[in-house]
């Protein structure tokens, strides 16, 4: 089903629940702080989003039930919104503090939605809210995702296998092929003990939140060198699974050109830096022992002597999602 | 600092805190199960892993304390390991499932770090522990991460900004571009009530957990269509940020050689498949109005005349990790 490329698919609301159908769905509620931040009173339009069209566009309709906040809340029903998918929404801020409350107003809700043929349940619950977690858990409900501030937990109602969608699964990393009119490289050595430790190499790194691939190699390379660059183009990647937390890493190797030459290392993390001479840096042994670098480094030689195009990134809009995101593509093919 | 392309800078053992080292450690002791899972006993043998070395290794000598399980739970140490980046993991195992022996037996272990000048703690928690969630939070801890069975938190001790590095922040989409040798495109109609719920669209999706990009591309187009099909090449990628879950998404469009041609829908997700002329298909004057669908399609229609390359995967080991994982790269630069 359709992922973030709004315009090759655009906004999808499924009959039924699919793994993808629900992400989208989430990547809406999710861009829609209103319903699952303190900021929500503050934001009351809902603008369409990827995916989605105007789902979750937030109506008293959407109410299942009154505030739980109010005198019913031992008896009443959760505040929640359905969803396009056949699910509902908790509105984290209004749910009831109290194991009991909250444990007879989710029973009451559940049934409620079973009646109405509900399937997936999401509840966010904040920081502060800790105490609902294990009734939460008692109550049947399993984690999805978290981040500092909130962990957010699914119920499935159907007696079949759970169909909601999995939370992020990649790290992306890029690593950094800065090369001068003298053809050195910039290179570092890092703080590292182990079998590498003398090894000079790409500086590294993994990008910030919602961080562009090329803004996270220059950060990057300044961070660990100190040297300004501007992005020439991505080379290649490599895609490795079972990495952090047991997730996968995506590591795209980008061709940068210097600004500047001065040398400031970051000595936190890295115990010297320099320009070292292209055919130096391939001739270290370590590498050419590693059939993956070595074939990085001749990708990355090969860019320099242009003989390799690679991906450059252009910003386009999508009409569908209104987002400005990067589209990388070879764009020495007349495209 | 280094990410998972071992062979570009291996192992990392920071004399200090940093994002990407505590993110390669982490990568290390999830993969270490027996640290953090109930298989813990079954496995005593810890392979050198990308970024860490030999780190984890679990010995005697790793054991702050006894394990708390014992008669002195609720005055002595919670049961962890040293991690090689100044901080230590907590036993999950071990943990005690009394509020207050949790509380006293975490006081004393945090005196007792704190002494040793430790600075990250990682507690995962698991779902049948949940009780010790609003625990560990009133203790200080944060939410780091979670999957269905487990929630991670974490505590910063030092008195200057936490250097933890983040959860994985991606989700990896596919469109797959199908063309046959009449030139025509494999394409779809969701089920979707929306604005672009007449256009026909290329298959997408996300890939699945440790699933690679063609693995999913094939998968995708299989799941919505009922074609076989063999993975070209990877044309294009956009990257988009504020997507699923407040988080970003790579989306690649691979091209992809039919193997069979009869269509069968997956009726759940799909109202229509068919085999669609090329031209009538970039025709849709949904696609000619957004920008970046437009590129997409004319980079496609390149590749499927051969002006344009594009990468393939190539499976390669790095002995820094001895993990076979894919490069992607233009292979037709005689690299």
């Amino acid at each position: 089903m359709a992922t973030a490329m709004g315009g090759l698919h655009g906004p999808v609301v499924a009959a039924s629940w699919t793994k993808e159908c629900t992400f989208q769905l989430l990547s809406n509620c999710f861009l829609q702080k209103p319903i699952f931040t303190k900021t929500s009173t503050a934001k009351l339009s809902f603008p369409c989003m990827p995916f989605i069209g105007v789902a979750f566009k937030k109506t008293e309709t959407h109410v299942v039930s009154p505030n739980i906040s109010s005198p019913s809340v031992t008896t009443g029903l959760l505040d929640a919104w359905d969803d396009e998918y056949g699910g509902v929404i908790m509105n984290s801020e209004s749910l009831p503090m109290s194991a009991n409350a909250f444990a007879s107003a989710f029973q009451a809700s559940l049934s409620n939605w079973k009646i109405k043929g509900k399937r997936g349940v999401w509840l966010k619950i904040l920081q502060e809210q800790a105490d609902l977690v294990p009734i939460a858990i008692q109550e049947g409900f399993n984690y999805h995702h978290a981040e500092p501030g909130f962990v957010m937990l699914t119920y499935w109602i159907p007696n079949e296998p759970c169909m909601l969608p999995a939370s992020p699964s990649h790290q992306i990393g890029i690593a950094g092929f800065v090369i001068n009119d003298k053809r050195e490289v910039l290179v570092v050595k890092e703080k590292c003990p182990c079998s590498c430790s003398g090894v000079w190499k790409l500086p590294t790194g993994y990008i910030n939140k919602s961080e562009d691939i090329f803004s996270g190699a220059i950060r990057e390379v300044k961070e660990e060198t100190g040297v300004d660059t501007t992005f020439l183009k991505m080379v290649a990647f490599r895609h490795a699974h079972l990495v952090a937390f047991d997730q996968s890493d995506l590591l795209f190797v980008c061709m940068l050109k210097p600004l500047s030459y001065d040398i400031t290392i970051d000595d936190k993390e890295i115990q010297a830096a320099k320009w070292m001479p292209l055919d130096e840096f391939i001739a270290q042994p370590y590498y050419q022992d590693d059939p993956l670098s070595k074939k990085v480094i001749e990708i990355c030689t090969a860019a320099q002597e242009d003989r390799y195009s690679g991906f450059t990134g252009h910003q386009l809009n999508s009409k569908i999602d209104g987002k400005l995101s990067y589209l990388y593509y070879d764009d020495l093919k007349n495209i």
